[in-house]
């Protein structure tokens, strides 16, 4: 069975739209949990400015605070060179960079056309050069937008094209609002994995409508091994009250350990962060796993 | 594409495990509602004692106040002879017999082993004989039991065949506490197809642990066409307090329409019918679509 890797953006994708403020050693305890359950990326924060997302307002000491462990790979979400400087100055691995495969979503998001924001990400990719930071390309909507609906395979095509221009090491597929359906997971997947078999992949999938872990499969079995998710499945879309969002990090791993996939994270140490998690924030998440427990959690008779 | 059949099994398998008892006139009301929707198949009630499963003492009320529409098939569960006399007194189209796969499980559910079960069933068949009323057999934990753990693929084969030597004319496999894996899913499913090509097999899934839907594409690649869930996602596990139980009916509908299989049930009438689910009961469903809305509500700019 193939090695699979499992990045976690709880950090920043989840704590970024919660209602309350993390304090910093929290956010911290659980990241040095994620690190030690063995994910391979863990996306620390955002820098970002912190009127934009005062949830990660602690960019810095977050970055600076935890301890790293050899092989993770700490990743932050940068908009433009201010916050590269930002991301630089506190030794972030990897540097995450965000435009939507939608013009309507993104100005939405970044108040840019995509031309704007890949203008920006050039000037990133200049200031990075020679640092041995790494980028990442992430395409938010890549399945498809909440404004303006289907969203064509060769957009996707294009804009990883223009990703790999600019220098990105790895690129993200995002189905920012959980619209993809496993069949268009499978195709879009097989396309680009086509045309850049050697260029590392992450599929970033939501379980707004219940298909996450159903898009994971078709993953895989389309070629993927790299899959974004978030502790407890933390997160949300702004657009769906009451929906779910990212899918959950140790369901997923919960999942494919039991089909005997290998990946370095381990479930038992994810379903205790995630315990922890629901704790520091005083609220249920949407997790399962960590309310049903594991398929081979038996009862006593 | 393939054409998928729709069962739905809210009407027992969900409002069963409530906590209060839902009016006689609510539950015909949503029942009418699943038959407007198209779903294929519904599981009207339960004919078992009214003191195990007070919700559902008034089955007798229910299966005769519905409206029935041509080509949809009123099922019931039914424990024994006397629920079989009951069944047949209200126009059951169809009697669904369950025993577990795994014996301790048989044992907490139903008090009986599975031999005796079995004996049971035979006597039920035996009443039915030559009334042309249909048996579907059912076998519970047939991915796995919460008490035992593992549930042998040939337990499964060999239980398959009594129930068809019994003369059951269809079949379902229930993950009963949501413990399948996709793989697995795959595995049996494509083993039982092979070996009974022309019997219906049903695969009831739950999404206890969020693996329901991926669970489903992976039936559906091995052969399956037939899925039951619940409207609402309504249901869950007495083991699981917190978790999620069946797969819910619109969230596969919809996940399934938007690749572009085919199905009599119309998603709308079932997002209608999800809310009013919601209304009736006073507190939220687990489904997922009927707050995110489809892929294809999109929002204004």
């Amino acid at each position: 069975m193939k090695h699979i890797y499992i990045q976690d953006v709880m950090a920043r994708d989840g704590l970024q739209i919660e209602d309350q403020f993390m304090p910093t050693e929290q956010k911290i305890d659980l990241i040095n949990r994620l690190s030690n359950s063995g994910v391979d990326k863990i996306e620390v924060t955002s820098f970002v400015s912190p009127k934009a997302v005062p949830n990660l307002r602690d960019a810095e000491d977050v970055m600076t605070g935890i301890d790293r462990k050899d092989g993770t790979v700490y990743a932050a979400l940068v908009p433009n060179v201010k916050g590269a400087e930002r991301a630089v100055a506190c030794g972030t691995d990897e540097i995450n960079l965000v435009v939507s495969a939608s013009e309507t979503h993104n100005q939405k998001n970044v108040r840019r056309t995509v031309n704007e924001s890949f203008a920006d990400f050039q000037k990133v990719a200049n200031h990075l050069s020679g640092t041995g930071i790494k980028i990442n390309g992430s395409l938010a909507t890549s399945f498809g937008c909440p404004f303006e609906g289907k969203v064509e395979d060769d957009r996707v095509l294009n804009l990883v094209e223009d990703y790999l221009e600019l220098g990105a090491d790895g690129i993200t597929l995002a189905d920012t609002t959980g619209m993809a359906t496993p069949k268009q997971v499978n195709r879009l997947t097989t396309e680009i994995l086509d045309r850049w078999p050697d260029v590392p992949l992450t599929l970033h999938f939501h379980n707004t409508r219940g298909m996450g872990l159903a898009n994971v499969m078709e993953a895989i079995r389309a070629g993927a091994v790299r899959f974004d998710a978030s502790l407890g499945g933390l997160g949300g879309c702004p657009f769906a009250p009451g929906a779910t969002g990212n899918i959950c990090t140790e369901d997923l791993v919960h999942m494919l350990v039991f089909m005997g996939y290998q990946m370095n994270a381990d479930l038992d140490l994810l379903l205790a962060a995630s315990k922890k998690l629901g704790t520091a924030l005083g609220h249920d998440v949407p997790g399962q796993v960590v309310k049903a427990g594991k398929i081979t959690d038996l009862h006593a008779v």
